[in-house]
C-alpha cells in the first residue's frame, strides 16, 4: 500500500498528464479548464494551478489543497474553481476525480439550460439517462459546488451542465471524470447535430436501464 | 501463400494500425469504436480489445476470436461489439473487414433514423445511392448483427446507420471498411451542412448508376 | 532558365508538397482531392496519381501527362480528374495550377447550387465578388472541364462550385490555386455560419471593386 | 531595465511565437491574421510582415514600424493591417498588443453586424459584457483603426467585431491580445451553438459586474 507522500507524488503525475486529454479532445482553450484528484484516505486533493498554460503543466506545478481549498503544498495558487471541486469531495465520498471545462457543445446546452436527452445508446451506456442541468451560481463561495452535488444526487449521470457556465464531471478517479468530460462533449455535439435537422426519438426507459447496467458491468477489461 | 499463423500475425498489425485512421479523422473518442478483419480461409477474426485506449493498441494487444465471438488467442477481452462483427462475417462471406464508430454527423442521422440522401457525386461513387438506416437493436445478442446484414443486403452501400446508435461499415478487407467509415462521416457532414440552409437536389438514378459503375471499376491503381 | 526536364523535376516536388496543405486545412479525406501544375512552356502537366494516399505522395509518385490527359511519364495512373484539369489548361492559358477538393462547406453550397455571396471583405479581396456555381456534369468526358471554364470566364473568382460535386480552383501557379482552395472553404464556412442565424448584408459593388484592386496589387511582398 | 534594442529583439521573438497560438486554435488560414506589440517607451511597434506564411515566421522576419506604419527596421513590407494597429497604439496608450484574425465564428457575428450577447460566465469574466460590433470600414486609411478605437472606448471588451470583416483584439501586451482573440472565437462559437437551438438568457448586469471584477483581479498567479 502506498503512503500519503507516494500517493500525492503519483497523483501529481496523473493529474498533470490528464490535462492533455482535455486539449487533445478540444475541451479547453488557453487555461480554461481543470482536473483534480482526491488523495485516497486523506482530506486532500491535487488540482491544476490557476491561469497556467497547459503547455507548462508538470507534476511539480500541480498544487495540493485540503478539502476546503486551503493550500497545503505547491508554489502556485490553486485553480479558481478549487472551492467547487472541494465541495464535491466533501459531499460525495464515492467521488475520486472532478473535471471542469467550457467545452463548446456542452456549454451551449448549459447556456440554454436544457438537459441533453437520452437519444443515443452511448448516452444510455455512460450517463444512464438524460444529462441534467444545474443552477446558475456565482463563483466565490459554495454555490457552484452545492449546485453540482444537488443535481448529481438525483441522477445516474456523472456530468452536470451548470447553467450559463459549462459542464462539471465526476468519477471514481480522475481518469473516469476525464472520460465523462470527453463523453459529455461528444454526445452534446452529436445530439446538437441531430436536433438541427429534426427531433430524434428518446430511447425507452427499459432499454436505457439495460444498456446502462450492461455497460457499467461488462464493458472494458 | 501465407499460412494461418502468418496471416493472423499480419492482420494483427494491419488492424492495430487502421485504428489510427479512426482517430486521425476524428471518428472515435476515448475507446468507442473498433475495426476487425476476417482471417482469410479460417473461421476467425482479429478485433480490438474492449475498452483499451487507442494509444495503447499494438499488434500484441489485438485479440483473435472465432466467428461466434469466442476468444481464441489474446490476453484481453474482445470488443463489446464482437458479436455484431461475427454475425456479419458469418452471413456476408464477401466481407473481409468491419468497422464501427459513433462518428458525430453519421450518428446524428442515425439518431433521427434518416437515411443520407444521394445528393453528391461522392455518395454515388462510394455508396451507389442513399445510405440506409438499420433498426434500433440492443447489444447482447445477434440483434445488431442481424440489423446490419438485413439492411446492407438491400443496398449497394457499404455503410448502415444503426438507429439511435451509429454507423457500421463493411468492405472486402479491413482497409476498405475503414475507408467507408471515413467516407460516411464525410458525406454525413457535408449533407448536414447542405440541409441546414436548404434542400439539395438528389442526383437522378441513371447518373448515380453511371458514377457508381465508373468509380468501382476505374478509380485508383 | 530551367530546361523542361529540370522544370518537371521541380514541379513534381512542388505538387507533391502542396497536397500537404490540403490535409492540413482539412480540405480532403482519404485520397479525394488533387493538385496539378502546368509545365511552363510545354504542353504538359504534373498531377497526383489516382487513389494514392496523401501519406504516400512523393515527387516520384507524381505523374506527367500531356494536356489531353495522356500519360507521358510516371508509373501510376493519373488522377481520375485529369481530364478536367487538362481541359482548363487547354482553354485558360493564364492558368498554371488547378486544385479540386470536396471540402465540406464549399461542397454544401455546391450541393444546393447556391453561389457564396460577397458578404466579407476577405471574399472581395480574394474572389472579387460572389463565388459562382458551375453546372452538374458527369465525369468521363470534357463536361466537367467545360463547366469550370465557362463559369470562370464570366467571373473574377478563381473558384467555382461544381454542382452536387465540389469546388475547383485555379491560379497563376499551383500554390495560388491551393490558396484559393483554402480560402473558398474558409469563406464558405464563415458565410454558412452567418446565414444560420440571419442574413448578412452584401458589400456594395464599389467597395468590392476597391478591395479587390487593392488586394490583388498591394498585398504581400 | 532593457534598452530599446534589447526590447525590440525580445519582442520580435515574442510576436513571432505568438502567431503559433493563432494557428493552434484555428483562428487563421494561410497568411490572413496578424499580431503586433508596442515597443515600451518608444513610438515603435513590432508586427508580422505582409503575406508571409506562418511556417516561415521567425524573429528575423518580423518588421518594426513607427506608430504611423512607416518601416523602421526589417527587409519585408509590414502587414497590410499595419495602419489599423498603429492607429490603436496612437489613441489607446494603455494597449501594448493588437491582434487581427478572420476566425470563423467571430467573423460570422461580424458579417451579420450582431454583438455577441453576454450569456456565459466566461464572457462576463473576460469581456465584461457583450462583445460589440464596429463599423464597416475600408482598408487604406485610418477608417479601420478609428472604428476599433471608437467602439472599444465605450466598452470593457478587449474585442471588437468589425462589420463584414472580422475581430480585432487588444491587451496590455501582445499575449493578452492573443488570449482575447482565442477567447472571442471560443465564445462566438459556443453562443452560436446555443442560438441554433433556442435563445439563451443573458446574465443579469449585477452578476456580470461581480464576475468581471473577480476574474480581472483574482484569476491567475
Amino acid at each position: 500500500m502506498m503512503g500519503a507522500v507516494d500517493s500525492v507524488k503519483h497523483l501529481r503525475q496523473i493529474v498533470a498528464d490528464l490535462h492533455r486529454e482535455l486539449t487533445r479532445y478540444g475541451l479547453v482553450i488557453w487555461t480554461a479548464g481543470n482536473v483534480s484528484a482526491r488523495v485516497p484516505g486523506e482530506d486532500l486533493m491535487v488540482i491544476k494551478p490557476s491561469g497556467v498554460s497547459y503547455d507548462d503543466l508538470s507534476p511539480d506545478t500541480m498544487v495540493v489543497t485540503d478539502l476546503h481549498g486551503n493550500l497545503v503544498e505547491g508554489e502556485l495558487a490553486p485553480s479558481s474553481d478549487t472551492a467547487a471541486h472541494a465541495y464535491v469531495y466533501r459531499h460525495m465520498p464515492e467521488v475520486g476525480g472532478v473535471v471542469h471545462t467550457h467545452s463548446p457543445y456542452a456549454t451551449a446546452w448549459a447556456a440554454r439550460g436544457e438537459p441533453i436527452p437520452c437519444v443515443l445508446t452511448m448516452i444510455a451506456d455512460e450517463f444512464g439517462g438524460e444529462i441534467p442541468v444545474g443552477p446558475f451560481a456565482l463563483i466565490g463561495d459554495d454555490s457552484i459546488g452545492r449546485g453540482i452535488v444537488d443535481t448529481l444526487r438525483d441522477s445516474r449521470s456523472p456530468a452536470v451542465l451548470m447553467r450559463s457556465h459549462g459542464p462539471f464531471t465526476v468519477g471514481r478517479d480522475a481518469r473516469s471524470a476525464v472520460k465523462a468530460a470527453v463523453m459529455v462533449e461528444d454526445v452534446a455535439r452529436t445530439v446538437h447535430f441531430a436536433h438541427q435537422l429534426g427531433t430524434p426519438d428518446a430511447i425507452d426507459a427499459a432499454a436505457v436501464d439495460r444498456l446502462y447496467e450492461r455497460y457499467q458491468n461488462v464493458y472494458g477489461q
